[in-house]
């Protein structure tokens, strides 16, 4: 039984011999490629298969002489029919919601008038796990997104979770696909970073001072240091020592005897260094000039978990071409809002020998491609969200992935903005102040109704690496909005002109020297280039309509959660 | 030009204009797609293209009549030739290595007996970047690769490590190519933790503690802490402003007087309280009970960086089957040695109803993709490697990916080991001990000469999740090993019984209860699953034959050492 696990035959011979002679693989089906898109009902009677999965919903039937079983496996949202008689396994033991099945049975037509177009007839029930209904935390009665975040080691087995699940995997592949096709290369910048690509924002900090100090303090319990007296008594030692060797050099002593007098003494000075190195041990962190000595750090100085690739993955812009990273950013910030993770993901492209309209481009093409994507794989969960969380997802999509999107300049976004007369924004429309999450929704849904790019932005409301333009009051940034979550991704061409980053540096009251390196990169060769980060959570809300954040990612961390 | 930056027209109206109006998007070609295997010169010759790159080597020719430069852009591992007229250009410029070009020309056949298929003829430089060679850090010599662990910023520039980052970015894609063409989904498991998944290993942490503490005391320091007299002061006023409502009251004064004096003596009350909550504030870093105080922390706990996604991976392997992690994983350990990194990439899959014959089957598979991979999409970086650093590489990919890898049981391979005449290992060979890393090279590389898969260890060296075998003295575990290397992967069906699993924890000495949820898994539908690691660094090295991991990674991280 392929089910079974390998156990230890007696003698090596006989291991080999049982590995190599096990019957062929046997698989288990997805649920997917029996009732998912694509497959014809008429293909499939009759074939035998063996699934695997947990009951959504289990009843008896015919006073009791079998069981249909509403069977998931997680490969898609649709439950598999299965019907087992009461002669093949006790039924009782397979009904209750979260109990898990191996079943193998034979596919056939469902009497005329079930809406299943396939059902399972099971023969054989190789696997089950149990899941007490008066302790399972998932009843069958549909549970509020927000109880859910307190079993997120379960969530993944109710309908919206495992559909978001899947909506997630599609477009990390669509990413990755998407930038292959355009000839970048992924590049893997670090999680643990001494620069912060800001020059502000909060950070979280990595460190191995507290464990350092925690093993300090038990060998110090374990093994006392020496008191002030044992040092003593060491010095007073190695004074001794010293005495006989020079006493013994007066009285010309035999080399023997002299060296003999040298060691014992190089023996005290040895004792008396050891003692008095653990007699400065200190307990606790470690402290300098009355600041925390992180040069006794793991990394011999602070260190920070990053808060953008960016800066690092320009370092293979200029070397490779095209680039992307794609992976985990932080930020230590106290917010409690429904928009807000203190982990999540970041993809960011880099266009070498790429301006602002080059930017801007790419960004329209990959959004487009995402929204094609899950139009193209993903429709049965995006109908999902469009029947219980927001009917227009899927024609956001099409709208997204089929309009152009509008190009208007920061300049004109406030022109328009101020001469809105049917809405009252709560933030005041103003050239040099940056948009409110207001004025960003009201361009891309009511002015325009589809997208929108906002490019060229006031210098001081933007980050020091941003491409002056040449009225030296706004740089080549840029910020798509979309329809339902505004800002989507942020971008620019960076700075390559050395002398003005420097300036750029300077007046944003940052020091230099952590930017040496990056300085470097327009030392060198320099080249113009271009880029953006589009959050990868913040697309899945746009795209599913969900209103919570810490709904769309597997693991959620926010101030006082770190669950798992 | 293209190369221009986008600039801000006068007006609104003007800007959109400009915009839409822009000339049909030209595109900078890619070396690779010039140059590449599988273009056909005659196809190439004539066409006229734009090309940016750096320039590898620059030479005048015909008296300084025209200039050879060899421009590569990262896209290859091939330069493409390229030639400049001194009337197009002032060449003196665009000869030093370093230098960054965007060029534009005709594609031209070179003349008889010149190895290159085809060269450009520039007529037009469109930007150029500098690169002093008296500073530039690396000139055409050949630069030892530890050199340039200095220059992480600037050494993908070389032909080593820009090699390693295109099989890098191959290998990546390759993993998630074939977990998707098995059905398994790529989950995001949860970088910040706070479980541990192997019960020890040295992990780092993640605070904001010490930014807390910093902020609090430069607070302290503006704004300094009430004396004891201030707060004795507001005592005195509480006590005088009660003492005055009661004066009031037994005087039955009218309401309006009385409310009045409550209102004082509320306002005091609020006063002493928070005078007494700063008279409390203590610096440095918050204590109870003599310890840290963790509640204080960003997660209300202690939080660390996480060693592994296996134990969350597996919640959702037990929901919505197969399914894979791929992210970054950190040991703070203090190694100093050529296989160890603080931050590394680690691809872990997770087989729903799988067990250690699935496990094993995975593995075999997906190593021989990676293979194939990069024969069918590296061969000339391969070469590269070939010709550089390891002359077998290529013979190891075509033997890893053409023969079965053999299983032997660890009892077996003790055996065979304990052997062995014709060498001396310096482990001592024993069951009931790991294998070291010399017996593991010894088994694939000279008794099988080609991949083995060692399964079944003895429990006491291994993880607790690892599922008992029927023997109740072995693990259902497995090791891939293979040449170069030694072991690439470590497997295993986990433990899926609950009261098997109980006992597995409370043996190893760990409390229950930071796995409630781990259980939970077993105790609510528990299915058989198994998974494995493979260290993506790790991978690498065996593919390219390089020796030091530092080298394979973009940004390396070590004790004393995280640049940028």
């Amino acid at each position: 039984m392929a089910g079974d696990v390998v156990t230890t035959p007696p003698t090596a011979e006989m291991a080999s011999a049982y590995l190599t002679s096990l019957p062929e693989r046997r698989r288990r089906e997805f649920i997917s490629s029996i009732i998912g898109r694509g497959t014809a009902a008429d293909d499939l009677v009759g074939r035998r298969v063996r699934v695997g999965g947990w009951v959504k919903t289990g009843r008896e039937q015919g006073k009791g002489a079998f069981a249909f079983l509403e069977l998931n496996d997680g490969s898609c949202l649709a439950n598999l029919q299965v019907i087992v008689d009461s002669s093949v396994y006790p039924l009782t033991q397979l009904l209750h919601t979260g109990t898990s099945v191996l079943v193998e049975g034979e596919l056939k037509k469902p009497p005329e008038g079930v809406k299943q177009r396939v059902e399972l007839r099971v023969d054989r029930v190789l696997e089950v796990g149990s899941a007490d209904p008066s302790t399972y935390p998932l009843p069958k009665t549909r549970l509020t997104l927000e109880f859910l975040r307190d079993y997120v080691h379960l969530r993944p087995r109710t309908n919206t979770i495992s559909a978001i699940a899947r909506i997630r995997d599609e477009l990390a592949y669509a990413t990755h696909t998407f930038f292959r096709e355009n000839g970048f290369r992924y590049v893997h910048t670090p999680i643990i970073t001494t620069s912060d690509c800001e020059g502000a924002g909060e950070m979280f900090q990595v460190t191995t001072l507290f464990s350092d100090a925690e093993k300090l303090d038990k060998e110090l319990q374990n093994n006392p240091p020496p008191s002030e007296s044992e040092i003593e008594a060491a010095k007073l030692l190695v004074k001794e020592k010293g005495e006989d060797v020079a006493h013994l050099k007066s009285l010309k002593a035999s080399k023997e005897e002299i060296s003999a007098s040298v060691l014992k003494l190089t023996k005290a000075k040895e004792s008396l260094s050891k003692l008095e190195e653990r007699f400065n041990l200190k307990p606790g962190i470690p402290q300098k000039d009355g600041k925390v000595d992180y040069s006794r750090d793991f990394f011999g100085r602070q260190a920070f978990l990053t808060v953008s690739g960016q800066l690092q993955v320009e370092t293979h812009a200029c070397a490779l071409g095209n680039v992307y990273t794609f992976g985990p950013t932080f930020r230590a910030e106290h917010s409690h809002t429904s928009r807000h993770l203190a982990e999540f993901w970041m993809i960011e492209p880099e266009i070498a020998f790429g301006d602002l309209e080059d930017d801007m481009y790419y960004a329209e093409e990959y959004v487009k491609f995402l929204c094609r994507w899950l139009l193209d794989h993903c429709l049965e969960d995006m109908e999902f969200m469009v029947k219980n969380y927001d009917k227009s997802a899927i024609d956001r999509l099409k709208l997204v992935s089929s309009e152009p999107f509008k190009r208007i300049s920061y300049t004109e976004a406030v022109e328009l903005l101020c001469a809105v007369t049917d809405k009252k924004f709560e933030n005041k429309v103003e050239w040099g102040v940056d948009l409110a999450s207001e004025h960003e929704r009201y361009l891309t849904e009511v002015i325009f109704k589809r997208p929108v790019i906002v490019y060229n932005y006031p210098k001081e409301i933007k980050a020091f690496y941003m491409r002056l333009n040449d009225d030296q009051k706004t740089v080549a940034a840029m910020d798509v909005l979309v329809p339902k979550v505004g800002e989507l991704i942020g971008g620019s061409q960076r700075e390559e002109r050395y002398d003005a980053l420097v300036e750029r540096i300077t007046d944003a009251g940052l020091p230099l020297e952590p930017y040496d390196w990056y300085l470097e990169l327009r030392k060198f060769g320099t080249v113009k280039h271009s880029g953006f980060g589009l959050g990868f959570e913040r697309m899945i809300l746009f795209a599913t309509g969900l209103d919570n954040i810490r709904d769309v990612i597997p693991f959620p961390r926010y101030p006082g959660r770190a669950d798992l």
